[in-house]
């Protein structure tokens, strides 16, 4: 069920609800997936991965998988040139090492983690592939593996990588220990602000690394031509990223390749890099076929990119009346086997919606013997907010303060700065927390043993950055707008709804297209919530260029200056001649005799995506015999500047909260001693199915982001963040523990509880 | 071996002959043509075609044939809605009567020809669609075929449509008899002109239908998706018309439907119609999945649209000085079994070369029981030339004046208006003709019994319009060109170097890219010699824009006034600080610090695509036992404008030649008594093969072509307009007999041999 908060701005398309125009194909499996590629005289590539988490590899042959019958080519990491010098924009938001990309497709000299790739085959299917892929014999030296963070910041800890560039989203870091990069932001006087408070809490947090978890796994085909042009039919948020990666490790200009857009099966996040790409792309050129390649749930797991396992320390203070005036935070987090996880955005989103006088934000970006991690929906700040919401919950309970009144006397308002180092753009986070203090679950009793109400409140800052869009009007007055942008979250409708609206016609007039790499222009990958946002201003920036020039065809067939007509809801007007007046399908069908077919394009940047706030509601039972914890109710409270899709946005919504739950109460690499992932399936790896979600009601507010001409702002990702506090808070308001690890599975509730018991005596 | 005239212009890549990037793939067949496209769950489509030249359809059974296990779907005319009423831009120059183009596709109650479509069916493979097209049973009334355009025009001809809308190409018709539409263009007194003429020649002449002949025939693949989204794979000149005529005869938004162009085993004006299309489309809605469709040899000579056959008279007079005084013709063409035929461009290009101050050009459009004919390298002027420049011949012969000298004392000279109307734009005629003079071919004695020289000259208008191109800017420097013209004839090149050219880089650095009917602006097909013209003015101005966004970066970073940032060849600099300077690629790498992506659009609609004017020049050995033909020496003149890619222009010249030999020499419908085609095979259907072809030397003239910025003047088509007229002067010259019948194959030669000793006794 939906709330919206209606904003009256005249919008007529905007804010509706259409029936999505791909539903039905996508559920039904008739939509074009990776895997339904199908070429002549295609191959099937399949690849050898590594059993130890970190090894040399000393030698590798690959004689008797070349001798077997079906196989047309066999690689290995020595048939790939140097990769080409990293330039600017190479998809991974321009953060990628780009030998670290080629070395994490197939390992070079030493595997880093338990199924990094060493080898590739291609054969007439994928059976004989496999079995091909099995003929080949490494000779490893198994090296020690690091398995968590505090090992691997040890001074006495295996080097992992000798020489490594310490990065990390969004900032760079300063080499910190063998294995591990370090950066901090602070402002205040830290030591001030803690000796000025009257309550302190000081606390310590674990979480283990946990998986996008998309259904659909990587699936790839690679034609490389004659002339070394290539085609790459591949499935991910980003093509033109997956594009410039491919050009970079296979060092050939980008031009040359051509990456395909598909109807994508999830990505979170987890589909911005290359993988099976560039194997495909070299078992293509030495076998002179188009490969395909489709990775197992068990190799999706095991080599490729989750989030960050952490190990965190918070330390809070407040003075009587519930101030906040200190933070003093340090979070290690796991950049996997290459450095470049997400540490600065855990740390600039720890405590950014509070204005905290005194702060130190200490991050470490570690690398470990685990699969290189990729961006998770708000990548770093789940993690952050289990700690940082836990710990506001701690103080507010010994403020004796509630929960919702305690962030409402800290909350970050329009045109604070702070930890921004800026005045905050329009943000409506009183309004926010106001609506969950008047909201019914907030205000209605929770009655019955062992249950417990649990709030958190979040943050994330999202992405804007550049998009693309093209759009030709039909003589029929239909439209097509193309972008670079794929649809992962409905967007193919929320793009065509802002054009539409710029238009002045029915969004079913209008059809958007994703192009491919060589038709349209340049556009940044789906990610930080920026689809909507970014490539909705590309949309809207286009028609307005396209309704400019049937401007200049309607004064032009009515001999009138270009200044008086006048363009209002569809229709072309002539101010001094009420006789003159076109619909825009009228002009558009006039479009041969007035000079030709009408078409514009435009690539934008905008900055200011806007800030997404979110508060987190849940009512929890725990099982004190099990230690399971049931969601009893579940109410997501988040700020999205304008719902361009009501329905959509609540789905992106649900859908964080049920990841959320993943990660608060099952989801987690369960790794054996020597470093190798032992829950490869979905079986093991426990991700919340329909039975275990609750239905999660959400409520829609809509502070208008000044940077957008509807005011829209990023929506798809801080649902995720306060899922795993709030059940964290619920549990100790149901039974008195206050769980520092995630998950918080039965087994992790049990144990706390029997301490909990065993100290009462 | 080719001649190029170098103009002295300061073009470093136009003008030049680098390797087609796509050849090899084109000729190992390892590029995407149509039939390489396989869909999950893909149906193949089969065509039940009328055996009769005219008849009504009483009834059809498609009981049995849907009964057939392994049949999906099962289609008559029935199934279709009602065509949308006709819009601008249907794709056929406009010119397409959407009605019925759906008729065409599958008759409704009447089957107009031998091959006419009358179901159609989708099964599990394609032995099972034909086993089941054959189980259909169509219960015919068979009516009187109509199959040569005397009869078509006698007031007692059948009626073949009811109410015909009269048309042609370029122009309407009105209607003149049951079956025919008219049109006239004259000037001067012809009268007068004639009583002034000494010496005046008529003659008739009559010519086949013949069949562009593409080596690949007409294959689609339709996808019908849920929401009534369709996607076409193609083989087309022109996918754009195609996606317009199918949104027309299937009745849906323009928007709603994707054409995905692939790589076009040739065309020559026979592939910008559907055949299969909406049969596929309807199959893959009723049956719910993705269906293709491909014609046997027979199919395509049958159903598909070659040129006219026609029945031509000619009368022209000059005076003693060899001056042209009048000239009356009227030609009747076959438009098939729909009006619509090239009778206007016949008459129109019959002596537009020639200053004739008194003329009547009258012409018919004739409807008969043969396929809907379609456009055909330089459509109807061949048929033209044929008559006109045998008539030339003929009156050089009497006037006893050299006929090189004839044609110059007659020649169009730029400036003049006569028969266009309007001054001729700079035009190189009298050049070329000196040029043939000058010739060694022209001037080397014949030696050798029953051996002669011929010599035409033509003309031919080409066309302009509509075309899009988009230009994007890589990282590495690197450029892709997305237009919406496919590659027809290496225009893939042709285009990437006019880009090169404008942004000052090495064509190696550009990518140009066929897009999809919803990835890029509107563009006509690639038809009247458009492509490398109006395309390539597409990519040079898009890269005027992309140049002028570029200037603007560089003026940022230097912080300096746009004016003061120069661009040459590839360079740009800042006119008051020589350490300011960027190469392109420099420029290029700097994009994402300085604003993004550099991206620009452009739909352009030139005219003034250039006259094409060329001289053909031929030598023949005549076997008077056999009356067989042999080609001794064949030299093509031809005025280009500019070569953007001299070895292309030669191979377009070369080829027109051999396509012209073909109907000289061989080429003809041959037709039962009751109007079924009996030579449906390449066997029967005598192309000429590589042992037909003489090597043909090509002679290049270019006098720029004010109309575009490199001088480029289209140069696909007047080619073939001349053989066959040259070759009966030639055969005169041999054996002193008139050939007033194409083609003039042995047994036509022999015939008149025979009649022509006989009259000798």
């Amino acid at each position: 069920m939906t709330m919206v908060v209606e904003s009256e701005n005249g919008l007529h398309v905007v804010g509706t609800t259409p029936t999505r125009p791909d539903g039905l194909d996508k559920v039904t499996g008739r939509a074009t997936f990776a895997d339904d590629i199908y070429l002549p005289r295609m191959l099937h590539g399949k690849v050898l991965r590594s059993p130890h988490a970190h090894a040399k590899i000393k030698a590798i042959s690959t004689r008797k998988a070349t001798a077997l019958p079906g196989v047309h080519a066999v690689i290995t990491a020595t048939d790939f040139p140097e990769p080409a010098t990293a330039i600017e924009s190479l998809g991974e938001g321009g953060m990628v090492d780009i030998k670290d990309l080629a070395d994490n497709c197939i390992a070079k000299k030493r595997v880093f983690y338990d199924g990094h790739a060493v080898a590739a085959v291609a054969a007439d299917n994928p059976h004989i592939a496999e079995q091909a892929a099995g003929l080949i014999t490494v000779d490893y030296e198994v090296l020690e593996a690091v398995m968590d963070v505090q090992s691997a910041m040890a001074d006495t800890a295996p080097v992992i990588h000798e020489n490594f560039t310490p990065g990390s989203f969004f900032a760079q870091t300063e080499k910190a220990g063998p294995n591990a990069g370090r950066l901090e932001f602070s402002g205040g006087d830290i030591n001030k602000g803690f000796s000025d408070a009257t309550v302190v809490v000081e606390r310590e947090f674990i979480t283990q690394t946990v998986h996008q978890g998309y259904i659909e796994s990587h699936v790839t085909t690679v034609q490389w031509d004659n002339d070394d042009r290539i085609t790459v039919w591949t499935s991910s948020q980003g093509h033109f990223g997956i594009r410039d990666q491919l050009a970079g490790i296979l060092n050939i200009p980008m031009s040359n390749i051509n990456v395909i857009p598909l109807e994508i099966g999830g990505a979170f996040g987890g589909k911005d890099s290359v993988y099976l790409d560039p194997l495909a792309a070299m078992l293509s050129k030495k076998s002179g076929r188009p490969v395909k390649m489709a990775m197992s749930r068990n190799e999706v797991l095991r080599a490729t990119g989750p989030s960050s396992g952490t190990h965190m320390k918070v330390r809070m203070g407040a003075n009587d009346n519930g101030i906040l005036l200190a933070a003093d935070i340090s979070f290690a987090y796991e950049a996997g086997a290459f450095p470049g996880g997400p540490v600065a955005a855990g740390i600039l989103t720890a405590t950014t919606r509070y204005n905290i006088p005194n702060y130190r934000l200490e991050g470490f970006d570690v690398i470990l013997n685990k699969p290189r991690v990729k961006p998770y929906r708000a990548p770093g700040a789940t993690q952050s907010h289990f700690a940082v919401e836990t710990v506001m919950d701690e103080l507010a309970k010994k403020l004796r303060i509630d929960p919702i009144e305690f962030r409402l006397k800290n909350a970050m308002k329009t045109g604070d700065r702070l930890v921004l180092g800026f005045p905050c753009p329009a943000i409506g986070g009183i309004e926010l927390l106001e609506a969950v203090k008047s909201h019914p679950h907030y205000r209605s009793p929770l009655d019955g043993e062992k249950r417990g109400r649990g709030v958190a409140y979040g943050f994330w800052y999202g992405g804007g950055g550049v998009s693309s869009a093209e759009l030709s009007v039909n003589a029929d007055g239909t439209v097509q707008v193309c972008t670079g942008s794929c649809d992962m979250s409905g967007t193919r409708m929320t793009l065509a709804m802002q054009a539409a609206e710029a238009l002045g016609i029915a969004v079913s007039e209008v059809l958007v297209k994703t192009g491919d790499t060589q038709s349209i222009g340049y556009t940044l990958p789906a990610w930080g919530s920026r689809t909507t946002f970014a490539t909705g201003i590309a949309c809207i920036t286009v028609a307005e260029k396209v309704i400019t020039k049937m401007i200049e065809r309607a004064a032009g067939i009515w001999a009138v200056d270009f200044e008086n007509v006048t363009f209002n809801s569809g229709v072309f007007s002539d101010r001094n001649d009420s006789d003159h007046s076109f619909t825009f399908k009228e002009l558009a069908a006039k479009h041969d005799s007035t000079g030709g077919a009408i078409c514009a394009q435009a690539t934008v940047s905008p900055q200011g995506v806007g800030f997404q706030l979110a508060a987190y509601l849940v009512d929890v039972e725990v099982d004190t015999s099990t230690g399971k914890v049931t969601i009893l109710r579940s109410t997501l409270f988040q700020d999205v500047g304008k719902a361009v899709h009501p329905d959509y946005v609540s789905g992106q919504m649900q859908g964080g909260v049920v990841q959320g739950l993943g990660w608060a109460l099952n989801e987690e690499y369960v790794y054996a001693d020597d470093g190798t992932l032992s829950n490869t399936t979905f079986l093991d790896y426990r991700m919340p199915t329909a039975l275990d979600s609750p239905m999660t009601e959400t409520v829609i507010l809509e502070t208008p982001n000044p940077g957008h001409p509807y005011g829209v702002r990023g929506a798809g990702e801080v649902s995720i963040v306060n899922p795993p506090a709030a059940v964290a808070n619920a549990i100790y308001d149901a039974v008195g523990i206050r769980m520092n690890a995630l998950p918080m599975s039965p087994k992790a509730v049990l144990e706390k509880l029997l301490k909990h018991d065993a100290a009462e005596f």
